[in-house]
């Protein structure tokens, strides 16, 4: 399997045999990526925010099953009646769903049922795309399948997210990858790259999209103009090393740089370091999905909510940019997608900004999701998507806040630059990392 | 006591004479404000973010204590050793303090107590603004007063919106008011105001203040432009008649009109109506400061959360405003202030949009706090207040959403068109209403 | 005021007068231990399982109103429709009530308003008892008005234990008592009491009561045979001075002594001494309700849970007594009452083992409730109350542990020694004390 | 595998080679009981109380691991340094453990790898009890062995409990057996058994026992003399149809046949029936070890909390016995043990009274561990098992109650008729039923 078979269909330029090829070669990603697994790890759910990956097998199937077989093709026979209450994820219009909280207390279906389920609706996947069909009808079909294909390689980050956090939670630290497996890892950039401030003009820009041409969220649209004051923004992501000096500092002790629901979070919870840290004697080692490792100050600080994020900067007498910033900053210095880490490099970990790349906004792409300023709210002129598929994206657009880049477990193909993530500001499972910016220019 | 003495002072022009006039008439009201109650009715706390009234009238006297006078008055004695622990309300710089949730567990200081105490901030503070001082240091302590009155009219607020939870808690529904005081109440408008869009134009705009002369909040600095969307504004708040309309169409029970925050928040609470609205048999009552009374359907729906606003508005197929959308459409469509609903009115509830009113944008000062769709950011170029009272405004910049206009229990001589007000989306304590908006133009 | 006064009735005997001169003694000591209160302080309620002053002034007064004068006097009038349901604390039987938890949450009534429905409930009571009835009405009144009394005193003896935790909670720690007022303070015994064993023999013996004479609780009915094993007994309680030693060995720290559930409330609560002791430096000191003193060894460990007097117990490689034996034991060794430690004596402390006492087993009565080993269960053949009052003891008769003896909050005239007092094995706000109980004779 | 290789030692009879073939035979039931079982169903816990099926495989392991091998095995090495945390369930003693809330979060170890411990400690246990060792060792091996065999024996119990509780929280509802297997299923007894009151003498009767021959728990020791006063008991166990007629005239709904916390704890889990049972209309179903069934109304009524128990009994005039009551009862009227419904009857649920059997006293052993109205505490000299293994029992003796005569799931050689089951009042997921008493004679 290539990343090329997995490229998103181009509405209208795509061959039905190309669209087949990607919609294997993306269900197929999501079967691999589970290879490591033993049968125990598919089933548990260490926090409510982590899903069992037997479940995110099934709800992705079930998305194709209920948005697009039961209601297009004919004759389609679901494959169990239980699977919509147990697999539907948060879609309130489609009805009842089973609580998120303890999606880890169901041992049934078992991994094997849940795979034929994906057999069961991949073939029928198969008839419907292949099938002769009105233009209307087809080109109906092909977005919707588009959107179930987004989902899908959206749930391959998820589940190395969540399989990190179940494994990490147990107290013998199993590896989900085999650390001894070079070929697969990242080697360290040759020479480290140094801090600079890269100056980014101001004035009426535009960001987001309003492309007919190829699937994007609706939350990436209307492109539309802002205005901004030229701004600073740091020419790679923060590091390990500069993290810990925060640390050591007292950052986690002195309440003036922490917003307040960052002060009770970090009190309320112990929290002292990232996510994933842990201290032996005076030494920091961190937990990667290739087990234990000693923290390594190149690589950027991963796995900090948008509280540490925020409370880092504001003690380096920075900020953390607008997203609008952000995408506007990523046009007038395009970052070197040849080098990007992303999932199909491998390496499942951020790397150190990579000094041979072929820019000077390192880590622009891939590596960690960069924690914007900017809580996640509709774009003027937002619509959301049509019918029961509009509680996608919009109904979440509130309290959370907005993350940019993509990350080592982002698919290269899923990624674009208008694409908008989003978690709640005291979130950390996910692959998080800090870009800095600053007033002036 | 009139509003006249409240004035704000205007920096480098109010005379002494004034400053100490206002100090004392701002003071002062906050008094009046408690005279409805039974000293039982200062210690009670019916829920976490409201405070006893013996809180508010102490923790507003320690602000000028700790502030002001352990600083700049020489030889000050504070009243009591306690009284920085129990009265600081939430600056972490400043020292360990009382938990929050806790307030209405301690029956000493006494009523009579904490009167002493304000008493002798009083009369020290007096003696500080009638001293001769430096030029530097009379600038300083003016600008430290103002911030401290300022900061005392907002507890007024605060005063009569925690009365209110607190009397309403009771099965037997006390009145704070008198409801027979006829003349302090006010009298219905005529005739009912009609809805209609105003059409808003856009383009750049400037919002936010950067003025020297006068106190504002940090967080209203500074001014700087943005770029709006032509857009249609509401012309007056949303009735209780019209909200009747979306509760008696199911809105509570359809979830596609809410945010999933929105949506889990009314499940969990079993909301089904604005704060303080119930049914005997068919027909609805609310609770006002002056008891129970027929819900009248002229009146702005009041003390609804953010979730119902938004939620009322999408299935209005409108929104709400952005925060910058309400500041510029004020300053296109003045509205009018001598009619405007503030505490000094003394009705402190809102009223129905007052037809006579000069102005075609109704309601648009007092009556209610309007949610705006604007999560609470700090504006480009934001600097927080120096020192301990940084922490003032900037920390609570994440989660909250911004809240425009003032309502029928703000001082007049506290309200200012860049006012930004904040709370979090599921409070529904404050006396918040709702105006529409939408796209186009 | 004296105690004769407020002699219990003895069925049959008692003039009128004698009852009306009880009725009026009895209710007026409890206004009287509310007299040391500030109006703030009869509000309050800093945890569940205490409540408000104004509370109990007023449920006592319900009790009357509800199982008395509702049914007994001939156009009696209730003070106020909602107070059945603000006042009724946990007859499921008469109706709902308003919830426990929530009892501090009411500034209203006030308690001038409260005073006067005591006075109207005094009024109609007086009116009662002197009117003229036939045998059998007269006797159920009597029988009635005793219960009530009974359980006014029991709230007298909660008022004092709820004001000390309530004062205790206050960071000022406020005192209830005058400490300087040294008439009402207990003088130390002369000369100290050595601990010793008593002997106790075994076999059949009888315990509760089966009188008819006078007022007993159900829970103390029927007098029944017991076979008991010899065993034997602390001839006083446990002090201060020997509970240090057990925190000095890591006895908080040592799961050995303590019981599961034991185990995991110290841990859960980090609980490392008694309730209402605290340390300055090496310094212990306790809170009692003439505030703050200095740690006295000779006094008796007080306000322990079940849990602690059971570990401190196994530490010395003893146990606590079964109640059976502690009721037995009392019938052979006679404490003497004339010294005893009751509420009357005004000193609302435990005192020191008074040498003089005309006993072998002092400290018997008075002082402190002593955990016994027994959880509160029925007595062989026992039958609840009738009526709604079936609901005063029997639903408890689960999960608690009884404890004996009296305290030093205890009206002498509420006091029998087959008087079984419960609580749940985690309280610690009652004036609860240790003796230890051992195998063998 | 027969019960009788799986006979209780008899201590100084039994031969070394029916100690192995003790050990073996108990070893391997376990792993028999879970044959039903996929890998998935091993990983999870979906409530508190309840363990995975491979938490048990490895805590009784580590049992025998930890308290023999580890000790008494020369150059034992145990399997994994981790399993020691893991694997503890509650002995403080021995060290920290893994919080037993949690156990449902760890995928691994593996069951592979757990079934590869269990072979390890089972060989490292043969060498043991095959070698030639002193008379003294021999004999403090072979009481710890049994130990850990009546330990292994009562998770055996469990397993099938927490299977069942696991099970039934699926939507799915998956058997664990298979419900056509009509050959392990009991059959109906041919005709009724109608109820009857048993007369039982009172007296000073003996309870518990002192044996030295035999392995007891510590808490059935020592016999001692209680004093019983005459009682009636139900000849048989109450039945589903007679417990539906405590619901339909309303049981759940009236509060005066329930104890406080009893009607607290029905209140706020909104408990209406015993656990398993749902309605389907007006139909009654009730989930089974293999699965939904229509609700038998000779069936002895299950899974009710002691709460329950309580209030039918009140509910029907009558009250539970005393645990002295019963066990006096049994040795009045001695059980038919042929017919008695243990774990290898292989029905794995309760069955109605079987009228052939030779006794008076139907299903007083099997079938349903009947609660008692007796708090769990010591006997008159109880004596916990010496050591770290004296935390088994005794730390639990407060806030539980005891039931008695085992059930469908006790392995039958487990069981005496002085044993004592605990739990607490609010459990129901343990194979609990209702048998009642009351008194006269």
């Amino acid at each position: 399997m290539t990343a090329t078979a997995e490229n998103p269909t181009r509405f209208g330029e795509t061959s039905a045999a190309a669209r087949l090829r990607r919609f294997a070669a993306v269900r197929e990603r999501t079967a691999r990526l589970c290879d490591p697994l033993a049968i125990e790890d598919y089933v548990i759910q260490t926090v409510a925010e982590v899903s069992p990956p037997k479940w995110h097998l099934a709800h992705t199937t079930w998305f194709f099953e209920h948005f697009i077989l039961a209601e297009h093709l004919a004759h389609y026979r679901r494959f169990h009646t239980d699977y919509g209450y147990l697999f539907n994820s948060y879609y309130e219009g489609v009805g009842k769903y089973f609580p998120r909280t303890q999606r880890g207390l169901l041992s049934r279906p078992s991994v094997s049922e849940i795979l034929a389920y994906r057999r069961h609706v991949n073939q029928a996947m198969n008839t419907l795309l292949s099938a002769n069909l009105s233009k209307d009808r087809s080109k109906r079909i092909m977005q919707l399948t588009e959107i179930g294909l987004q989902h899908e390689q959206q749930h391959q980050e998820l589940l190395l997210m969540d399989i990190k956090y179940n494994f990490a939670f147990n107290p013998m630290k199993p590896a989900y990858l085999d650390s001894s497996n070079k070929e697969e890892q990242g080697s360290a950039a040759p020479e480290s790259v140094e801090f600079a401030w890269l100056s980014i003009p101001g004035g009426l820009v535009e960001v987001g999209t309003s492309t007919t041409h190829r699937f994007v969220y609706d939350n990436e649209k209307p492109r539309h103009r802002v205005h901004l004051q030229p701004f600073l923004l740091g020419n790679r992501l923060v590091t390990n090393g500069e993290y810990l000096e925060f640390i050591a500092a007292g950052g986690y002790q002195q309440p003036q740089w922490w917003l307040a629901d960052g002060w009770n979070t970090v009190q309320q919870n112990q929290i002292r370091a990232p996510l994933y840290w842990y201290q032996k004697k005076a030494d920091w080692f961190v937990y990667t999905l290739r087990g234990e490792v000693r923290l390594d100050e190149q690589e950027p600080v991963s796995h900090v909510s948008y509280y540490e994020a925020d409370a880092y900067a504001r003690w380096r007498g920075a900020r953390l940019p607008l997203e609008q910033e952000w995408e506007h900053a990523l046009s007038c210095h395009p970052p070197d997608t040849t080098t990007a880490n992303f999932v199909e490099k491998g390496v499942r970990h951020p790397l150190p900004a990579n000094a041979n790349a072929k820019t000077d906004l390192y880590q622009g792409v891939g590596d960690l999701w960069e924690w914007s300023s900017s809580p996640y709210q509709p774009y003027p002129g937002y619509r959301a998507f049509p019918g029961l598929l509009g509680e996608y994206n919009g109904k979440f657009m509130c309290n959370q806040m907005v993350l940019r880049g993509g990350c080592c477990v982002t698919p290269a193909t899923h990624f674009r630059p208008t694409y908008r993530n989003f978690f709640f500001p005291y979130d950390r499972w996910a692959f998080s990392g800090i870009r800095l910016a600053k007033d002036g220019g």
